[in-house]
């Protein structure tokens, strides 16, 4: 069940079988020679419409845009910055818990929302810790899923690409991506073959540590097929992750 | 071209011929018994890629959270705060200034948007105007453009609905949804046939003047194939209005 | 009634007539060559003395500035961010509702403050929607009146300046604070006589456009004369368009 | 020379003699039975006319509310959160700046300002400080000035209404908005005649400790002739102390 | 009893017996040739450690960041912007009060965080003033002391000091943090022997007046004993001061 | 070196041979029945003596108060919002940064405060990212290191503690403090023995969950002698990370 697709009516009847909803949540940055700029939003979206299908969870619109300041010196990238990017997460959780909505389950796409998410929750759950939220509101509960974190895709991506899967513009994603949307997949010359690694600061630096976006991956590997391997291994893992947070007590 | 679906090289390409973008805009929030609570996301989105066929201009992922704080009263609808909003719209035309984008066309499928973003790209020029920008920033220029605000949309409009068109759940916007997602459409009785209209102002209150979340419309009318005339009218519209704003000294 | 001449008793009696408030909002901005810098604040500072008059409603301190980032070119105009403005409307509303007012009438002078005030209504109403809003609080509307929008002043300024009347520094506005200020109007050459017309960025491209600040007029035109017209003319209008929204159901 | 009554040419020209500015500032709060609620916005406005006649100095618009919370208890009474102060005084400063004003002299009406406009020209420095202001604007210096803190007016208030001068609904501000609008003087029974005194917390604290608003005064005492006195004395005082400031190395 | 020293089950414990507690506050700036840049810190936190060992109140950790944005020409010196500081004082209270908190007794170390605090206060009072703090919160009072706002301090550095105290980096509060870190002290010559006064604006100007920090004192005076005699002649004052905030009706 | 216990000259040499600083940060709330409240400030400040010691590296005064939002259901737990805590590691960062400190290696004490500080060097990183942060200022380097995730530590801590070691109020963490404060350490019965584990949401739920305010240890076996190991065995391991960090290219 998907909120854009769905009439008010609609998700009422929703509640009365669940107060949990997924919200994909990405960014729009540069992922290397052959990746998509929009991977870390499609990446969970995919998923999320494997999860939907696999147990009809209400699912919200994907939030596109994410916290990306260091991939600035690409072309393409966008950020928030991290004060805009928890005002979003809480207004979107507030909103509905508004409608009685007390469990959050965000489905990421990138590491480097991880952070910023968890602050914004902590804003959130700050505000009724110190009593400044509605006090007949019943207590929520929000989850930030990392959807690579799950044995099954762990498995995959060791054992098609081992150390050339690498932290970005991975093979795992720029596959996934591929398997969503096959037709639009790129070919280009990774030189060198695998990414160098190292830490990340800002836009400048990242840009002289890592020339073509990459972070110690080789997506040359990546395949449609890799993709779809991908999908039906995670796809039960987080739907079943999904479900255990909505129903957990 | 779908700045989600291209990389980096391909829009530091992109630069080189232009300096305008795309940017759908719209809300997620109940539309009546048979709206989709998408309907205002979906729209621009659906026009967007109409245009893009038409033009080739770069489209930026929709930003599908809005300012709608007056359909909380509805499940399933989310606001951004209009502090919030005007932060996205600024982290998001800051970032793509980085690159060297200069013009930036809103296109809108929410009328409770208009003020806040309007507000939003003021913050962004107040910016320069104050001295607080970087001075070697070319000047930026936003516009914020409502896709049924041209003679096309009007006319067709006017022709087929006459005065069940209506405020909010319009017959317009329900049918550009029913063309972009037929599948989904729904069926519900409209009762009374042509919603009320009068003043917005909280939640509450637009409950009680509006028990079905209606405005002044009856889209029970709304089709498939009236979208689809919408959309065909409505695109070389827009897509001239794009390249005008883009080229404009 | 003033409420800067008011004592807090006396303002507690007024409040057992009447929760609605008239609050003048306007701009300190350049206006041209022969215009004052405060004109949009002066305007509908004159025009609430002339609906007091009529119906004896309470008016509140003229805000004097407003948001005006495209006319930091000229010097004298000020701004307050669209952010700040948003603070102060929300600050002002929230003060006078805890005395128990609940309908808010901002006559306002300037076309730029009008999507930020918009914006500020709709961050007051989402306190409310999102359920932040103290419960006990009775539900609020505010309303944003241009003075110029009335039937009244469209006539009269059609009829006396045709197509000179412009869209800043116009012949009716200069006119009006004329006639407030008789003792203080400027002779200035307009050249060219009607000003150029055209779309509003940042204060550096509106410099550009618009050299010496007027928009579309030729306030060469504007006088005592036709301002006392004017006045009298909006006056009535305004003071039944207040009455009929502190009326309303 | 007032802002809100030139052009921005004539602007222009005064800037050629002086960077300095005079911004009164004041408050919308109850002032006791017998003072207005306008009286702290009032007096300062009042002085800046005398001391704009005796140096004509450039006077903006007066900023007519201010920090006020302890005084929401008293109905009309308005408050600026300290924050959205803050943003106001900066904005102000920050817009002027751009058109080459260096020198901000606030005269000041409201106690309950002192602390919250000082730190927002702090808040105005540490952009400086810290590197993030303009590098090519010059130096900005704000200066709050208390218009009752000069000897002249110390000396007539002592020798006339002694301790029931008080520490707000003071019997000099009270006359001296008399002076300025006698027609609006009011006549009230003090009970008792001379006000209670004590510190200040949240305005529910306020409105127990002083219940008619009044701090340690008897404003019975105030009168137009008094008001007439202070504007005398204190005007001379404050155009000298306005100058050394503008002219200070 | 000191906070970060106690369990929470001690807190509950002191609670019953008061709902006081002493939050020393201060700064990290430089304070000229021999002073300490924690000096501002260190000043309240020592004597709270004597005003404790008088009267067993709750002490808070110490704030040791302030507003110094005007040191920061100074290397070493570190600001929190006001509105930052605001912040912090909001979170501190707002936390504290939720335990059951009421009395919050701020010994200040740092002149340049009087306006700035104060603002924090009314800050936290316009919340529940403005109706938006939770109601059953019982009422707050929040009091910021200087140390050096007392008789004994005030007599002993007019005596041993005289016209060498001065205004920053004075002989009296390096005294104190020579007494509290006698290993620590400085040798330095002082040239002039007193350093110059004036006014206080950003950084750039502050470093051009005062060359090498010092306002107004020769703190080559100072020493271990004279700080001894201000500990032992200000604690008793402070203690009881304390006491009559913690007990007032 | 001790930047509260040096003069700005000092620092003024320090940065001739560094431009890294050590800043300790942590937290203050409720650590179970025998933990302080500031242990997890405690626990950084104590090391970075231990660090200070060995390498002479520049020490920061500790930062006590972190996000804690969730041990505001136990008296004394003090936090700040996410928000306020990303504004004072900026307003810290900043500031040092202006005297040309460029490494910020930040000892933390509090898992909590991992998110928040991590999100708060990203929206520092973005000011330069953006183009936002003066262009003269050298790039900046921020690092968080957890003082328990060394090799030393956790080979100490599962020797000794083995599964008591827990999540919060942990064996290690008491141990440490204790070793540091031995005069103040406590004594308390642990019902269970070992605390129960489990999920972070609001301050109410976890009061529901963890009773005592441990998790998943038994502090009783913290010791005085086993604080001392720790110590010992982290200094070294900090210092070199400290140093390798410091010297980075």
């Amino acid at each position: 069940m998907y909120l854009q697709l769905s009439t008010w009516q609609e998700v009422e009847v929703y509640l009365e079988r669940s107060k949990a909803v997924l919200i994909p949540i990405g960014s729009t940055e540069q992922h290397g020679p052959n990746g998509f700029i929009g991977t870390d939003a499609l990446c969970p979206e995919i998923l999320a419409r494997g999860i939907e299908a696999e147990i009809g969870c209400l699912v919200a619109p994907t939030l596109p845009i994410g916290m990306a300041q260091h991939h600035l010196g690409f072309s393409g990238s966008i950020t928030l910055r991290p004060t805009t990017l928890i005002a979003v997460v809480q207004d979107v959780v507030d909103s509905l818990a508004r409608h009685g909505f007390e469990r959050f389950y965000f489905l990421n796409g990138h590491g480097g929302n991880i952070a910023t998410v968890s602050a914004a929750f902590s804003e959130i759950y700050a505000e009724a810790s110190l009593g400044k939220a509605d006090p007949k509101r019943p207590p929520l509960r929000c989850k930030l899923k990392n959807w690579w974190e799950n044995a099954a895709v762990q498995r995959i991506s060791k054992e098609r690409f081992g150390n050339a899967e690498g932290g970005h513009a991975t093979c795992s994603e720029v596959s996934l991506t591929y398997y969503g949307y096959p037709q639009h997949r790129k070919n280009a010359e990774m030189s060198p073959e695998i990414a160098p690694t190292g830490p990340i600061y800002d836009s400048a630096d990242y840009r002289l540590r890592f020339p073509d976006g990459r972070i110690g991956s080789n997506p040359a590997l990546a395949s449609v097929e890799a993709g779809k391997v991908l999908f039906e291994g995670a796809v039960p893992f987080l739907a079943a992750d999904f479900r255990a947070f909505a129903e957990a007590h």
